[in-house]
This record gives C-alpha cells, structure tokens and sequence, in this order.
C-alpha cells in the first residue's frame, strides 16, 4: 500500500533514507514509548525515562552509521504528571540531546485521558549511498556484536521481581534505564570499507538477527557460547537461577550493534564474533538444542 | 532548555527549518492524537480518521508553505482495534498519500495498554530562507484566511450532540472529518514577494493568532464582522441557537491558513481580508464586545 518513491528507502530498516541533492542522505525513525507497554511509570525514575526516550531513537541513527541532527517529542500527558516530573523528565532528555549534540527541533504536547505515550522522530544524515542497511549482509560474513548481551533483560527482571540491589545488580538496572547509542561505532563502522549489514538490538539476537536474515535473503550459525555475557549477568543468572541465554537472545533493549563484516575485515570497533552468515535461510543455534526468537510485539 | 543550533529554526512555528547545502531546507512537524482527548473512536468513521491524521500534518507544511515529502506514522493500538479498523484507517491515510503525493515511509506499531495513539511525523521542504514564519508580520500587514471559519466546530457539534443530518449538516460533520490541507495556496503564498507571517488554524483564530502577534511583536485589529462564514454554517446556527463567532474563533480544526501580506499587495490565492496588523501587542475585537481566545489545550 505505501511503495517508497524512487531514490529513498521507506518502510523495513532502522531509519528510512532520503536522498538530497548535496552528497548526503536523511535518514529519519520514529519510536512510540506508551506506558504499561514499554514502561511503568512507578518503576523508572522521570529522568531516566527522558534519557532513554532520546537513546533508543538514537540507536537507530547509530544502527544506519548516521551523525544525529536532532529530535521531536511528541508528549500525551495524564493529569498526575506533575511538574517535578516534567522537570526530570525533560533533563534527562537534554542530558542525551547534550552528550549526542542533538539538538530538540520541535514536538507536540497535549492531554491524555489514559497513559502516558511518549514519541520521538529522530533526523540524522550520512554521506549519500553510505547507510548500513539491514539488507547487506553476504554468506561469509562474520557476525558481530558490540557491548554485553543480555544485561538490560536482566535489569529489568531485577526491577519487575524487586530483586535487592548488590553493586552488581545495580549496574544491570542502570543498562535498563540508561541504555547507550552506538553512534561513534555506527560512523566507524559505516567509514570500513568491509562493512556489511548493521541495526540495533532492540528485541533482541533471537529476533533481530532474523530481520538481517530475510532483508539480506540469508541464513546463519550462531554460536551460542561466543555470546559476550557480562561478569554481572552471569552473577544474577547465578544468584536467581535466572537463564543467561534467555536473557541474551530473546530479551531485547540492549541497543547493541548487530553488524557482519566481509570476510577478512579486521574490525573497526570493540566487538565480539558470535558466528557467520550463510546461504539459504537457516538460522542456526550452535551449542544449544533450543531455538530463540525474541520479543514479540503482538 | 533547547535552543536549535545556528542555521536551524527549532521550536515555536508550524514546522522546524533545517537548513541543508542543495540550497533547500527541510521542515519538520510532528503530531500526536490520543483517543478520547483529539478523537472519539466510536464517532469518526476509521478511514476518516486515517485521512485526517495525515491531513493535519501535512497541514503544518502548507502552513510554511513547503512540498510535503513523506509522512512517518507511530500507531499504539488496543486489543480491540480489529483488522477492518485497521483496513480502513490506512485506506484513508493512503487517501491522502497519494492526493497529497506524499508517501508513508516509516513507522512504528505496538499495543496499547488503553487508548488508541497515533503520532505523524511529515517532512517537507523549500527553497533555502524562502519559510513562512509566524515571526513575519509588520504593523500594516493586512490579515487574511483561506476558505470559512467554523465549519469544523459546527460538524464536530452535530457529531457530538447527535443532531440529526440535513445536508448542510453532513457537508460541516464533513469538514470535521475530512480536512482539506492548503498545501498548494502554502506554495503560492511562499512564493509571492509580498507575503508576511502565515500558520494554520488548528486551534481557532481566536488562539493561533495570537502566536503571530506573539513571534512577530506586534498587535491586531480583527473585525468580526469580515470572517468568512458558510451558508451551511450559518444556517446549521440559526437552526440550533449555535453562537456563529464562538464556533468561528474559537472552535479549532478548520487547518485553513491564516496569513498576512504587506500592505498593497494582491493576494496570490482565494481568501478573505479580516483585519490588520497593528504596532504594539493589543488584538482588538471589532464589532463585538466579546473576547475570543480559542481553545485550551490543558
């Protein structure tokens, strides 16, 4: 129903991208935070909430290799929303706008009867042609990740369960709330001339990797051991006989980078290996008999 | 909290301007409607309420007289917004894609754990400097709008007070549910030499002229008598005891363009001269001794 006009790439990638006529391309993704869907009000503190608003739309800038131009807000409001809440609420975005020098351009702010639903469109651009794209990877590329997996599923799980808070368990909770965009690893890795597909680990590997997989018309091993796990999940996993694999493939909001690169590319970020893509269609767990695939919106 | 860099107009008009090198800007609004407070699900039909969502939006770039470009569309849908909901709405945002050439190219669809949200995002663009800006009017400048005031409020009341549907009354409930954007008068105005400061009408010419006089530190003479009322509107008040300057100021939702040229000058597009710019900060009310302030968003 909604076919992309020639030279911009809509619908089915982390941002859409839209050539201009002075060598660069805009790219543009938008993200709808509703409350007792992507958040409860009562568990994250206003100033988190306002920096993870910008974050996870940054990610998505940072996922096509993309420098950030700026944001919208878009705020539907409940009554109970005080102005102390606001104030945090608003630092905690101007924190992110202040670190990823990304500027607020606009929004829309209005009354809500039921929850508060936050959205933020975020702009960035890169040089034309040069967007990491969901659809690039090849058989033979190898498969990387940035960071730690799994850490902000099991901050959340410490969150939801009240689990008390040891240093370790802290610093989960914090990769919840306060999740880091890759921006300067995107650009690094849009810059490498071995580059290949790219996005952001939102859902997590389980179900991102497969979107890569059906926009590259590829299949692909995953070794399950190759995992990056953290000192501090596999401590929780320890303490709660929570399952670190669960958390690492299929709970999602670690705004990691899921990259592959041709074979050969030394990689231009502090990065982990975790398997290869492959032809055909398959997508294999290597070191496990279960299959992984995400969270589901639906 | 947020200033917009240097080369970029941020909060405060219809749109963001960021300036580009191809010697165009690109302008940016966005906005957000929350069930229960901008729409009642039961009272627009769902194909209605995709066209007038797109409308609204791409309203903003005619309102500085820009190409729209592409819209982005977040949607947070409760369980019971089945698929011919679903069918429907994007039918009617389809509509208005493609009257107004102005394709969807992203997105975002999660559930929702109470009302029915929805934010857009539209792009659009222009010549470099060539925006037209709430902050343009000068004392003399006379004040015009495109099409009537008052027909939307009218049909929003019919709607609402269930009055039962004469012709007249179904072409205003029309007007409601179905915007017409003035991109292409947005597009003549901006490229008159004569034009001064321009929005449109979202909220009533009562409230949205206000934030003219307000960007451009100057003040107004409106006479009330002049405002462009429908037979259907004026009729639909003698038929129900409906106050016409009430539903005319202040009702909202018409998303005509309210604007003003320098004095002299041939007005480019069909419209109505109701008042002029004046020097200091004072809007007076001619021929009435009422007050007209519009709606109230909290």
């Amino acid at each position: 129903m909604f076919p992309a006009p020639a030279g911009t790439k809509g619908i089915g990638d982390d941002c859409a991208v839209l050539q201009r006529g002075d060598g660069f391309d805009t790219l543009v993704s938008t993200d709808l935070l509703t409350e007792g869907i992507h958040f409860l009000r009562d568990r994250i503190p206003p100033r988190d909430l306002g920096w993870k608003a910008a974050a996870v739309n940054l990610s998505d800038i940072a996922a096509m290799g993309g420098t950030p131009v700026g944001t919208f807000l878009s705020l539907a409001l409940p009554k109970d929303c005080d102005d102390a809440f606001l104030d945090a609420f608003f630092q905690g975005y101007a924190d992110a706008a202040e670190v990823y020098v990304t500027p607020l351009l606009g929004g829309d702010t209005c009354a809500s009867a039921g929850a508060l639903t936050l959205n933020v469109t975020v702009l960035g651009e890169c040089p034309h042609g040069r967007a990491l794209l969901r659809s690039s990877a090849r058989p033979g590329d190898l498969i990387y990740v940035t960071g730690n997996l799994g850490d902000s599923a099991a901050g959340l799980k410490a969150i939801l369960d009240r689990i008390p808070g040891s240093a370790g368990t802290r610093s989960l909770m914090r990769r919840h709330y306060h999740p880091i965009p890759r921006i300067a690893e995107g650009l690094e890795l849009a810059a490498s001339e071995g580059a290949g597909a790219a996005m952001d680990l939102s859902d997590g590997l389980g179900s991102d990797l497969r979107h890569i997989l059906k926009a590259s018309g590829c299949g692909a091993r995953i070794d399950v051991n190759a995992l990056p796990l953290s000192p501090e999940l596999k401590h929780f996993c320890q303490e709660t006989g929570a399952d670190p694999l669960e958390l690492a493939l299929c709970g999602g909001e670690d705004y990691e980078l899921l990259f592959t690169l041709r074979p050969g590319t030394e990689p231009p970020v502090p990065c982990t290996a975790i398997g290869v893509i492959t032809a055909g269609c398959e997508l294999v767990w290597e070191g496990t008999d279960r299959d992984f695939t995400g969270f589901r919106h639906f």
